[in-house]
């Protein structure tokens, strides 16, 4: 198994040392003909020189024709999510695995119901998008002998569930650094649900940032939302009627980031100029919207593509090096961020706040 | 048959008549407490009147437990196809059966061995997003003796084929109809793939507003697009570029608006001051930018419900009244609408054409 293990980790590591994506690795792998040709020999030649075992993908394709692996989301609302499924659908391409979808609508009856419906039917292995009720996940299927990995959870993680993830407080703080590059200080967080383990890794990062800068934290500026685009209209307005309104904004999520722009849109606040805004996910739309919104990026395709390889090596019967895995998150620069106006505010002697004149 | 065939239709029935959406309905089938309590109301004497079969639900959960249905769509980026998931998934509530899903990336051969797959696997039916092969398709599926639905499809489809859809040339005349009401004269419409029944649909009906407001047919003003972002955004560049730009911009579904979007945006074209921009589809993001995007609501999510609700009748031995299903369109008006530019456009005498002055 130590052989074997020492294999792992290589398409991740194989994608880092060639600059490319874990998929783009998996297209190689697969044969398939859209990657560049210079590209798939630079990944063929490492894919070589690591001595990578190819027979994974085919072995688990013939284990599992004709299986099925389901994927528990809480909603496809959240583009997120979307881009979530669709590196799991990327992920399973060649094994002979059919992907079963099902919706919890956040609720953990519903999730609970889900479990036994699978159990029933059958799977080869389950990916959590976000796991309601992790205790009662995992004892029911364990005991069914039914692999599964989680992207998102509720509460704290037991530190030996297979999951996938990516690095929130390091993502937050580099929002916050850039804001605060840009000459910001009076920086508000509309952050995600709190039930949400990587809202509060995010919270942690926005605090760690301004803490770092030497910049008090102001309670009224770090504000509850809910990952829905509503939550970040509602807590903008509820920012601008402060006394001492932010000059920037950091969404917890790129589709509250939306609800910041509609707000200041019909306030006739200009972005960048007049309000700063910054994301987190890097959503297709993020780039869609104008201004461009800028943002953390997390790999969401990846994160289904590497839970799934995470399942697949399950379903074969192997151990992971680590049940958990964390992939980068990084600042992607549009148009939405631009240093605080000048006029109407100025800043205090001690460089803490901002106050409209 | 012919009173199980009078009930058949009645939930959409019921729907018009309590002038509510078909989910709705189902919440109300399905004992779910969503739904407002005079609503609620109103919905079960409706039903309660037209004797409205309630076993059929039931009926098929029991012959469906641990069944599947699946799902093909072409991909997952255009969120009008999310929503569609979204409406199949609430039709299968309280089924019993569960939803795979698959993704043919516009690729004939990748459907093929999609239900290649499908029929090793099983499947108790099969809908499709949109089919690329139908004769292959309607060969192997009724071959294999499985019920399928289709919602769009390549070229023409057979009249005996199952299918939903929506008033597609209607939905096309109603926007061009509400840019001529505003004055425009000078309407371009940057088309779907005209592959598709749908796109050639909404041309028609572009065609036919113009042709009857005695506006001559202008082929620079018609362009091809694909239904993604891109297309919107090279497109509209390409008629800025003309002799004689237009007025307004009719794209043939609301991702392509959303590059029509870009483009002005990026050359200060302010919309609607200077350009007037109306879309298809209703996708959630039409009412999220700024402007907010006027457009042909297609009911996507009941387009999947309804998809669903007709494959059950068919797994279950039914007869359809009619294969083909025709949904309403209707007109959302939002902020990216308004009259033509007075300056620095005029009309000739005869009302055919701006001029830039």
């Amino acid at each position: 198994m130590d052989q074997g293990s020492s294999r792992r980790i290589t398409i991740a590591e194989i994608a880092a040392r060639a600059g490319v994506s874990i998929p783009t690795v998996s297209r190689v792998l697969k044969g398939r003909p859209d990657v560049a040709p210079a590209t798939r020999a630079r990944i063929e030649r490492l894919l070589d020189e690591s001595g990578y075992m190819r027979s994974n993908a085919s072995r688990a394709s013939r284990k599992n024709a004709s299986g099925m692996i389901d994927l528990i989301v809480h909603e496809l609302e959240n583009p997120a999510v979307v881009e979530i499924v669709r590196g799991v659908e990327t992920g399973i391409e060649g094994t002979g695995l059919s992907l079963a979808l099902s919706f919890t609508h956040d609720d953990p009856q519903e999730e609970k119901r889900l479990l036994d419906k699978i159990y029933d039917r059958g799977t080869n292995g389950v990916i959590f998008v976000r796991a309601q009720d992790q205790p009662s996940l995992r004892h029911a299927l364990r005991g069914h002998g039914i692999p599964f990995v989680i992207y998102n959870y509720s509460g704290e993680l037991a530190p030996d569930i297979p999951s996938v993830g990516v690095t929130n407080w390091a993502g937050a703080r580099m929002a916050v650094e850039y804001l605060l590059s840009l000459g910001h200080r009076r920086i508000a967080m509309i952050s995600g649900p709190t039930s949400l383990r990587c809202s509060l890794d995010r919270i942690a990062g926005y605090r760690t940032a301004l803490e770092d800068a030497g910049i008090p934290i102001d309670s009224d500026l770090i504000r509850p939302g809910d990952f829905r685009l509503q939550s970040g209209y509602t807590q903008t307005c509820a920012l601008l009627a402060l006394p001492d309104p932010p000059t920037a904004i950091f969404a917890g999520n790129d589709l509250q980031a939306m609800g910041v722009y509609k707000a200041l849109y019909l306030r006739n606040i200009h972005v960048p100029e007049r309000m700063s805004v910054i994301g987190f996910d890097n959503i297709p739309f993020a780039g869609v919207v104008s201004p461009g919104l800028t943002t953390i990026h997390q790999p969401l395709f990846d994160i289904g593509w590497m839970a799934t390889t995470m399942l697949l090596r399950l379903m074969a019967g192997e151990t992971l090096d680590s049940p958990r895995v964390e992939l980068a998150t990084k600042l992607i620069t549009r148009e939405s961020c631009a240093p605080p106006p000048p006029h109407p505010s100025r800043m205090d002697q001690d460089g803490r706040q901002y106050r409209a004149q």
